[in-house]
This record gives C-alpha cells, sequence and structure tokens, in this order.
C-alpha cells in the first residue's frame, strides 16, 4: 500500500524537514516513529516528501508518503502516539502506486506572518516575524496581488541549489490584514529556494519606503538586488495540492 | 514617580509570576532588567504584580507598579532590551502615588482556548489545551454564559491558600467557537486560586456528557465536587482593569 501523510509540525527545535546526519529533523523522527512499527529502517522506509523547509519554519500541511505492507496499522494514532509533541500526522489515507508526494503535487501554499507594531508579541515570537516600523500597507497589499503571473524570480532564489529553472507561476498572492498582523498569502505550483522569505524581505522594504515599487517590479523580471531573507519562524507550508482524486477533503 | 507597566509573557518557561527562590520567574526577569537601570536590588524596587500566574500560565495584559526616580527613561524601549524573548514591556505611564496595581484593579480578564479536534495543533501546543473528544458545544456555550452573576465558588477553589470569601461576581462570561477552537472568556473583579481553569475543567466534564448541566449549577451554591484542574497552557491572563484615570486606552 501506498501510504499518505499530512503532517503539522512547529519547527522551531528542528534543522529543517530533510534528513541530516547528526540533526534532529522531521523526517528523522517520523523514520524513527514509522520503524517502530514496522520493523524497518529509515531507508528500507524510503519516505518521500513534498517539499523542504528550513530550520524554524512551520507545516501546517506536508504531505509525505511511503511504501507499505501493515494495512489494518490506525497510522494517525499510532503514531501520534510516538512521535514528539511538536510534529503529528493529521490524517492517513492510502493512494494510488504511483502517487508520489513531491512529484504528483500540483500546488503548494505557504503563509508568512508579520507583526506590526511596536512591541514584539512573546506568545507568537516563535510563529510570526516582526517589524516595528510603521509599513504602507496599502502599498504592500497592491504590489504583493502583482505577484500573481509568470515571472523569472531568479533574483529571489538564494545560491547554492541552482534550479533548471527560476520561472514560477504564482496562482495566488494575497495579502492580509488583521489588527496589528499583516498575513501574506502566495501560492504557486513550485517555489525557488528561499524564495518567499526573500519575497517577504523584499516587499517589506517597499513597505518602509526604502524600495519603490518600480524596483520590486523590475526583480520580477530578473534584474536587481533584493531585500534580506525575511526570517524563517514567519513562515508556515499551510497546503500542498494534488489532482482531485488524490485531494485530501 | 510611580510608574505603572503593562506586560505580556509566554508562561511556558517560567515556574510562574510570583519571585521564589531559585526558580525563573516573570518578576525575578523584570527585577533584574529594572535593576540595571535603577542600580536597586529587588527588596529597594519594591515591584506590585497585579495577580499572581501559575507556570505554564501566559499574559497579554498583567499590570505591575514600583516606585521610582528615573524620570526620563525610555522605559518600554530599555526594558525590552534587557530583557529575555519571552517577556516584553507593552506599555509604560506614570500613575498616581496611591495607584497600586493589585488593589486599584477593578476588574481581570482571562481566556481560556481549547482545541477540539482529534489531532493536536503542535503550533499551538503551548497556547492552548486539547480534547479530542467531541463536545456539546451549544449546551456548553449556555450554560458558560450562566456563570455572569454573584455565587460562592467555593467548591472552584484549589485549597492551599483560603481566601477570606469565596463569593465572587462574575460580570461577563462567553464562549466562542472559532472553528475547532473554543475560547471562554471571563471577568470578575477578582478570582480565586485555580478559579477559571477549574470552572473550564469542569464545563468540559458537561460537554463530554459525563457531568449533569444541574450539577454544575449546584456547584455554584458551593456544593459537590468540580471537575479537574484544566492544564495551565490554555490560560492566559487577557486584561487588568482599573478606575477611568488609570486605565491605559
Amino acid at each position: 500500500m501506498n501510504l499518505a501523510l499530512k503532517l503539522a509540525y512547529d519547527g522551531t527545535s528542528f534543522a529543517g524537514s530533510q534528513r541530516q546526519p547528526g540533526m534532529r529533523t522531521v523526517q528523522a523522527e517520523l523514520e524513527k516513529a514509522i520503524g517502530v512499527i514496522t520493523d524497518q529502517s529509515p531507508d528500507e522506509i524510503g519516505l518521500k516528501l513534498a517539499g523542504r523547509t528550513d530550520a524554524g519554519v512551520h507545516a501546517q500541511g506536508m504531505v509525505i508518503n511511503f511504501e507499505t505492507h501493515r494495512e489494518r496499522v490506525q497510522w494517525v494514532k499510532a503514531l501520534n502516539s510516538l512521535l514528539p509533541d511538536d510534529v503529528t500526522v493529521q490524517a492517513a489515507k492510502g493512494v494510488p502506486a504511483d502517487f508520489h508526494s513531491r512529484f504528483s503535487a500540483i500546488g503548494r501554499t505557504y503563509r508568512y506572518r508579520v507583526l506590526n507594531r511596536e512591541t514584539p508579541d512573546p506568545l507568537e515570537r516563535l510563529y510570526q516575524a516582526h517589524q516595528p516600523k510603521p509599513l504602507d500597507r496599502a502599498r504592500m497589499q497592491r504590489l504583493w496581488r502583482e505577484l500573481v503571473g509568470k515571472y523569472d524570480f531568479a533574483a529571489f532564489c538564494s545560491t547554492g541549489s541552482p534550479p533548471r529553472s527560476t520561472v514560477c507561476t504564482v496562482t495566488e498572492a494575497e495579502m492580509k490584514v488583521e489588527g496589528d498582523r499583516l498575513i501574506f498569502g502566495i501560492s504557486a505550483p513550485s517555489f525557488l529556494y528561499h524564495m518567499v522569505r526573500r519575497l517577504v524581505g523584499t516587499i517589506l522594504e517597499v513597505g518602509l519606503d526604502r524600495m519603490s515599487e518600480d524596483t520590486f517590479r523590475a526583480l520580477l523580471t530578473g534584474s536587481g538586488k533584493t531585500g534580506p531573507t525575511a526570517p524563517p519562524e514567519g513562515l508556515t507550508l499551510m497546503e500542498v495540492t494534488y489532482p482531485s482524486p488524490w485531494g485530501w477533503d
């Protein structure tokens, strides 16, 4: 059976999602818990993740899959009883043999949260970035919406892992304001490394009036220098979407 | 000058608000930071807190006050640069000489959050309780509203610190439902030790159909056995109110 799991995790205490020797990662915790149930080594389990999240980045809807012969296990309950408090399985589902959490995905949605007021909020400090200076929110909102479309995001891609193409198609981009909280939502079939955090770090420069809207727009053709990469704690992978028979609903 | 400060803190890593020898407390962190500015010992500062919160309990609107001769300090900025990330000063205000954060207070508002779905949410695990079983939410909502009034809450008071009177006047009580999240709000001039957590723990018994509504009502006359004390992480002290010239607005 090809089993898909939907995960939520608090990235604060993880060195990221992907297995790395000697580090505490989401993948390593899952492989440990699955291995207890299936009596397999990490390599035998062959876990596949829909995507990679960095240290400090959170997820509400990460999807993973692996092959297993244990068909009668109550996977959600069994795994949650074995997993640490900062990662939980939200749902489990048998999927077709050719389902691959990464390659079958047709969309990813991220959320980035910024608290925009003078004093930080200690109760949400691990789940949002903090910008104490006044921001031109209306301007940011307009400009963020312009991200919908097909652009060359080369300028927003951190070096280190050069992808085949730096062109991405953003299908949704909305910035909501809830009191002092700015919530950036963005969806695309795929993203470049650090792209969302770099986009947020750059639009904050526009909101602070340190960068013009036209300079921001020029970056979407691949030229110019972006703002800094916004910190990881504000970012959450909200959802990974698949063609309809593989959906979760 | 009599200086009042409004604080927010994440109670997770504190042994509570009140100073205790050898423990990490909110009061001790504040006294350390204030002492750096005023060059005083904790006893010389004479910090007064509006109330006590237990280990794991949070605050968005705790109020404290103390006398100081340093009138030209930018207290919010100065203290936040010295305090650890899990406690911050939200506002500072000179108040009349006879203002006492605890004795001048005329109201306190608490919020208690419960996630009511099968799987826990790792991103909010430190800020809400989790009840995986189905709850009769409409019934709880009706009953929680009945708390408004003057009752003998003796049954809901943890032993250890017997107060002069166990009669409290609840001025507001509302339970909101936001998707899977139940948010209990309650206001009163004062509360007994563990009263809010015990009220929530008991109304959850009613929601689980383990206690009748009439048994709950009988507890408000001081007789009977309550449910368990709900865990600390769901509780946040939201606001302490004062007669109008001392307000924060």
